[in-house]
């Protein structure tokens, strides 16, 4: 049976919720949140609308000892509250990072030995301490880390080129977050490149890059959060897990040249990352992905 | 093509829009709301969601021109705001009906000529706002009414009895609000009746038929907002009306014998009301709906 | 993970399977037939279906030892070829009777211990076999019975009543075969019981019953075998099982009192039949039952 | 509302019908076929499935007159017995050609003007007699082509490669048939070529190109038809269309240049073909398509 545990039910984990519910995703969901009064209305939410849904899902607010067989955790803690307009998700850290340590340390404590999916930002970061303090082989803790970017950058794309974002290839690398770029030599579209594509439709490959960057902040802007396409993302991620898909997907995972957790892309199965690969990259693009991941762990120093 | 506007993009509204999305329901989906920053992040957080889904979706920000050829308009309109602990859905009734006219008379100006859904509270008496408004015939407006407190009645039940809800039939009718009731005649489970089952599983029927009523603000309490259930409800009826199912659904529809639009069975197409039809029902439980109708007009008749 | 076995890969068995692929039901399907060229065609069309979809499954042909740790397997094996028109179900028991018994004990030999969905005709009668041959417990050991008779009989009555079959409560019970009868008592429409809705409506009972019963013989009639109906029936009694519903569903389950493999509604969930009860019944409804359980009993005397 | 038809209800007609009805892909689905008997009992099959399914549509046998409003009409008229072990789809041609332009000319008469869709064999012929007949639009007459070769190719290459198909870009181009190629320049796969690929896992081009050209074949010689993959290519496309995606996708559509109907890459929407690109190949590969469209015209030159 298929057991997935959210941990933090705030707009984010509650829309994963929202989503595994209406579309059948697990056997059972486990919802754990400190808000002990928040979590009984969401779950009553959801148990409503399962009712009215053709699937069967055993949905119940739990505790730690719940998620000790869970196949999948998803960490969705956060504090939105801290991020101020044209701030940067870093300023989540001093409240994520403590919670993301205990709740590690609580998911070892009952043995859990799934996969667990990381939401929480500064996600890199977070993914990272997680992994720590879990003890769990890294390539059972991933991140979301630029897979909403990466769409991002495609939808962009796509509504200049009038073609659905499908139809787009390519990748954003790095940080979820400011150090982050579009790869461009990975991108292709209908068999051309991105140099053809620019001259041909006079794209300004700047701006679309720095689209993709600041989109969940023009989200934030108008609703105060984002929760809808950062949930899909994840349950992206997590299909691909609880079915051992084994497909090629951006992730936030260890790599033990840059010494960081990073987004490139890698192959998802039920055991997380279970095969790596060096995608070519232009020399240049290297170079931004060691600045991105030098960029992560500065801001991480005093963590040490 | 199947085009479906929502007007009034909150919490309810843009759940609606989300499940339509994520379930691919509609070709086409018009977003209208007053708030153009937060419907241009909600547009695009939808819009980015699509993008990593399987189904294809055109959403989009749009006017009340852009709804004439729709074929199902939803109102989510509503003033949260309004409410108090412990309040009623009337509190919301000042501010929804006067927008209510505002967009049905809009509505009436382009020309709709679809089925208008409405979810605004109250919603007994704002879907007859609607319908006088929009000129359209009484079988083309209808309101979500006690669809939801049904499913919460049914779940209540469940939960006790260890089933499935889907495995309980019945009815809460009149009001969606505090003057609706368990039409228990209607309740049936397993082949037995309400009395059968009281008597065995020793149940309370008030506190049962209380917790349904009560429904919405236990969720509200915790959450300051309902959304997931409510929103389910509307795509529930949604899906039946865009492929003319001819099923029979609890909806509030206008009664012509009570002279008030109110919740009761019947049966729910392409037009909306298809077919209406008389529920066998005990006579206490016609005068509660009798008292429903009058509690409904009364609370109502400072609009006249 | 949703482990899936279908043992017998006929028409029937790999629309079956065809369902669960398309639908993304499991996580790994293990098929198993005697023929093996058609198995090897069947698996690689179904793995090209796979691959076209958004859904990923693990999908192979396989041994009894694959199936020890499936949740579910399905019993589809079948000799269709032995069925005459105008025939009977029974034309198929000394075919399948023997292979049931083969199968059931290859399942005890590797120590399956899910349950055992079998589809296989006459479906009392080999489900009854089967229980026998894995030494399952008896709520292990399902069959589809009449789900697929009461299925055609709302679908008859809401023909004629224009509305979806899913406003049609009522059961078709006992033997899925010539001895099966509707339990018109059990029948509700719109709140309506039979004998008002046969007045108001003019409807022919007689006509209807006799519909649902041959229903089979004429979808048989122009394509020589059926399917799809068929396969739908199994995969709601398998979802039902995988994600532990606790829903109300007619099935053939083993009744004590009648001492055989018999078709009426029970709770349904993940060990098979969770939770029994007495569905209330006219006397004339007892005695059919009891009738049709003796039908099915003095057919299969010779098997003792 | 989303009206489609299929024209010829054998193996793969009704697959597809089935696909349609499981997964709620239209409003209304009108059938045609010669073989009344045959017709009537899959619709009562796929109206029983029906029935048992979330999701309402209208399915019912038809005429011609029923497709002069429809969206899309699918063409799977076939003839598989006229195919011989080892054969050729050029085989099913002279009864194919007659019966094509017979639908043709029946879907001018009644005027219909939606998309048509072609899955009959030799899919490049039938589909370019198709056009003649309907005098449609070149845009809104295409074929299923080389989509499931594609796939095919594609889940040979993942197979090997450890990996889910859905993770292999490629295309394989030219002839539904013998002088099909695979384009070896448009493969990629973690964001390697194939030179690199081909080294580096040691792979036999020659083979894995040769599996995707007989595929069809292998799956013809177990079972004695292929049906699964096939409708799923054919779903796949009418999705595309009815959603107006604006995908890029391989399909058979005119090629000027070529004065052939053959397979590459287009953008998809409901118009059929809504944009069309110049896929960058390697001269051979232009060489190998254009002696792939000689090769189509040259077995049809006796039809003029």
């Amino acid at each position: 049976m298929r057991k997935v545990g959210i941990v933090g039910i705030g707009h984010v984990g509650v829309t994963v919720a929202h989503i595994i519910v209406s579309q059948g995703l697990a056997d059972e969901l486990v919802l754990i949140d400190h808000n002990t009064a928040k979590l009984a209305s969401e779950e009553l939410d959801l148990r409503d609308s399962a009712s009215l849904l053709d699937k069967h899902i055993f949905i119940h607010a739990g505790n730690y000892n719940d998620l000790a067989d869970a196949e999948v955790v998803i960490s969705a803690l956060g504090h939105i509250d801290l991020i101020t307009e044209g701030g940067d998700r870093f300023e989540e850290l001093r409240a994520n990072a403590p919670e993301a340590r205990q709740v590690g340390a609580d998911l070892q404590h009952v043995g859990f030995h799934g996969v667990l999916l990381v939401i929480s930002n500064p996600v890199d970061v977070i993914t990272g301490i997680y992994q720590k303090a879990t003890g769990l082989p890294h390539n059972q803790v991933i991140g979301t880390g630029t897979y909403l970017d990466t769409a991002r950058l495609k939808r962009s794309l796509a509504d200049i080129l009038h073609l659905d974002p499908r139809s787009i290839n390519g990748y954003v690398l790095g940080e979820h977050g400011d150090s982050q770029f579009a790869a461009w030599s990975t991108v292709n579209v209908l068999g051309e490149n991105i140099d053809t594509l620019a001259q041909h439709y006079d794209l300004n490959l700047t701006q679309i890059e720095q689209a993709a960057r600041i989109g969940g902040f023009t989200v934030f802007s108008g609703k105060g959060y984002t929760n809808f396409a950062i949930a899909h993302a994840a349950v992206s991620l997590l299909e691909l897990i609880l079915s051992d898909a084994h497909r090629e997907s951006i992730v936030s995972h260890f790599n033990i040249e840059l010494g960081s957790y990073i987004s490139s892309p890698a192959v998802i199965g039920r055991e997380g990352i279970v095969a790596e690969f060096n995608l070519p990259l232009h020399d240049d693009e290297k170079e931004k992905l060691l600045a991105s991941a030098k960029a992560i762990q500065q801001k991480t120093q005093h963590l040490i």
